[in-house]
């Protein structure tokens, strides 16, 4: 592969970067240049990793000339302002979800963007996962009439993987409702292809000693009789996974005979250990690019538990090696070639605009009707009311 | 087995006396003694199927001195009238789901009941199927700490089963809410153990030529962050018996290489000849008691689709076969001893309760409670709003 690369910089080498780090890595259409993080032995890794720069500040980052664009993976707080940094410096725009924890300040993100006349992608979603883009075109393409209902059903064990404080705590944006609802409400969002009019929901803290919401059952109402159902439940018993042959969310297979091992290995972690058991694993500690750049491609795309597209003519059912089509006649598989990269999808929408002007699908405004819906349904469960939502594009 | 046995009388030998037939043909705590109907090839198989009478009026089947009690079994028009008339003859009444299509019906039947001083039972419901009160019982033991969310989830082909045009008039108490709802309406409320408050639901009709809600969406609320997301599609394209080792609703194995036969087998049917098609397979036409005496046992339990309840410390998913449990430390599956007669638990209550004085769990305000349920969630789905719920008895 040769052509123009992307020059990315990086604002925070935490959690979401080590996510990214396999497509970072591997993408020959990415070239890492800089990355700015508080701790130096992150840095320190990321100049190794790459040949490339580091800086303590993200102002200095953003203020590299050599950079086309800034991925800001920094904590949820810091989103806006490293945000702004980046477009005020006329960087185009990665920004992991959640993109904002209210709506002021997304809209302040799009605005920022708009005014730099950069290009403001959010993600990585799992609404990015090529076979849910698959069946968007299938539904697209008409064959099967219009799209009626859509389920969306995901057990984990995200609550007990181990969390820094912050995580613990929802008006940090910590728990399932900042962290993992994204995902399904675009998933959700992306195959309804029209904008949600209101959402009802419920959750609640069910673990006191996580202190956060592991779990939520929402009705995403999109007008003229379609909705979606979002159940979400992180307290590591069920697992969807059993429904897609045991291959993980992030495209790899998982041991099925493996069971409890997230509540397992945090029961081992003494009071107060669980945030330095986090660090432990920590960009710069353990394994870094050359693991990354080794590793076997995915069997599989990324994929977030059970979705079920219902049309009028077929039941879409993406999988994570392609969509189960359950149509009137017939039931097939429509396959997808494996992926040579994890999370390519991301990089093919953040090439597409910066290098080739394609306007992205995840901009601003889809990240900002995402949050929306995001803070609406924590509103919900907490009024036992109906949210209107307001920020969903044009209908 | 001896000991006294129900004196019983069927009004009505349609399709709901057809699926009881198993069991009312094998049970031995029931014995036949009458039955109503207005077709005479139905009524000469009852007696020669039973040894038993046989009116063509619900009026004298009451008036039959010798009945202990009536299973009201008519079409949904009638139940009100027919469970009137049993209740003033002094007979016990186990009255088919849905109960009754308006609140006031449904109050009418629990007073009619109540003044006589006999039992109105009402099913069968798959809230009667032992799997689900296995989970009840093993919920109320209190190990795995409170019930949080349940999530119930069923795709079948419904919808395209032969119907008579009443069937498919949601107006006359036909389509998938009036139906299909009562049964994962009663399993959610069975798990949830407290009344529900409210509902936000959405269901349209997909398919014009059916003229019907095959499917729904629906957000049913309990209050104190306890809800149950309900989502059923009967359009006959993904099969939720995927999930269930493709075991069918009736505990019988299905053939998973066969795929949309039920809407192959409609397409071949002429205009007009729906209802015909459904008369040929009507009792006193096709097989009978002998048939179904003669049938092996079914190797599993009836069920009706995917059912998780989540507690605290543990999944519970009821399966055709037991429960599987997904606590902290463990995933283990408590098996059920398999059923000797299919649907053997409505005996078991109607039994307990006639000869017994056990008060019956699937009482008149039982039913009462899931028709106002099903009412609302079809109210919701016209309305767009959440509909507050007033008939679920005491907190």
């Amino acid at each position: 592969m040769s052509g123009p690369r992307i020059r990315l910089g990086v604002a925070g080498l935490g959690r979401a970067f080590m996510l990214m780090l396999p497509t970072l890595a591997r993408d020959p259409r990415v070239a890492m240049v800089a990355a700015a993080d508080p701790r130096p032995e992150a840095r320190a890794r990321f100049e190794s990793d790459f040949g490339a720069r580091s800086y303590a500040e993200v102002e200095a980052l953003c203020a590299d000339p050599a950079l086309d664009a800034v991925y800001v993976a920094s904590p949820h707080q810091f989103h806006l302002a490293h945000v702004r940094a980046a477009a005020a410096a006329g960087k185009h725009v990665l920004v992991e979800k959640p993109m904002a924890l209210s709506v002021a300040d997304g809209l302040a993100m799009v605005e920022a963007a708009q005014a730099a006349g950069v290009h403001l992608v959010v993600g990585h979603s799992h609404s990015f996962d090529a076979p849910y883009r698959r069946a968007q075109e299938m539904i697209q393409a008409g064959e099967f009439g219009a799209v009626r209902m859509i389920t969306a059903l995901n057990f984990t064990d995200y609550l007990y993987r181990p969390r820094r404080p912050e995580e613990l705590d929802t008006a940090q944006g910590g728990g399932a409702i900042f962290s993992q609802a994204p995902h399904q409400v675009e998933v959700a969002r992306l195959l309804a292809g029209r904008p949600a009019r209101s959402i009802r929901a419920v959750a609640t803290v069910w673990d006191r000693a996580r202190g956060t919401e592991g779990a939520y059952n929402a009705l995403l109402d999109f007008g003229e009789g379609l909705s979606a159902t979002l159940t979400y439940n992180g307290h590591g018993h069920f697992d969807t996974d059993e429904f897609q042959d045991w291959i993980g969310e992030m495209g790899t297979p998982r041991d099925a005979a493996a069971y409890g091992t997230a509540r397992a290995a945090l029961r081992g972690v003494a009071p107060g250990e669980e945030a330095a058991l986090k660090e432990r694993r920590a960009y710069g500690r353990g394994a870094g690019a050359e693991e990354a750049r080794r590793a076997p491609p995915p069997p599989a795309y990324n994929h977030f538990g059970l979705v079920i597209a219902s049309l009028e003519r077929a039941d879409l059912r993406p999988t994570p090696r392609g969509v189960m089509v359950y149509a009137d006649d017939e039931r097939r598989f429509e396959p997808l070639p494996p992926p040579d990269v994890p999370r390519a999808e991301v990089i093919d929408e953040l090439h597409a605009a910066i290098l080739g002007g394609v306007p992205p699908l995840h901009d601003g405004a889809w990240g900002l009707a995402t949050a929306e819906i995001c803070l609406a349904l924590l509103e919900s469960a907490r009024t036992g009311a109906e949210v209107a939502l307001r920020h969903q594009g044009a209908a």
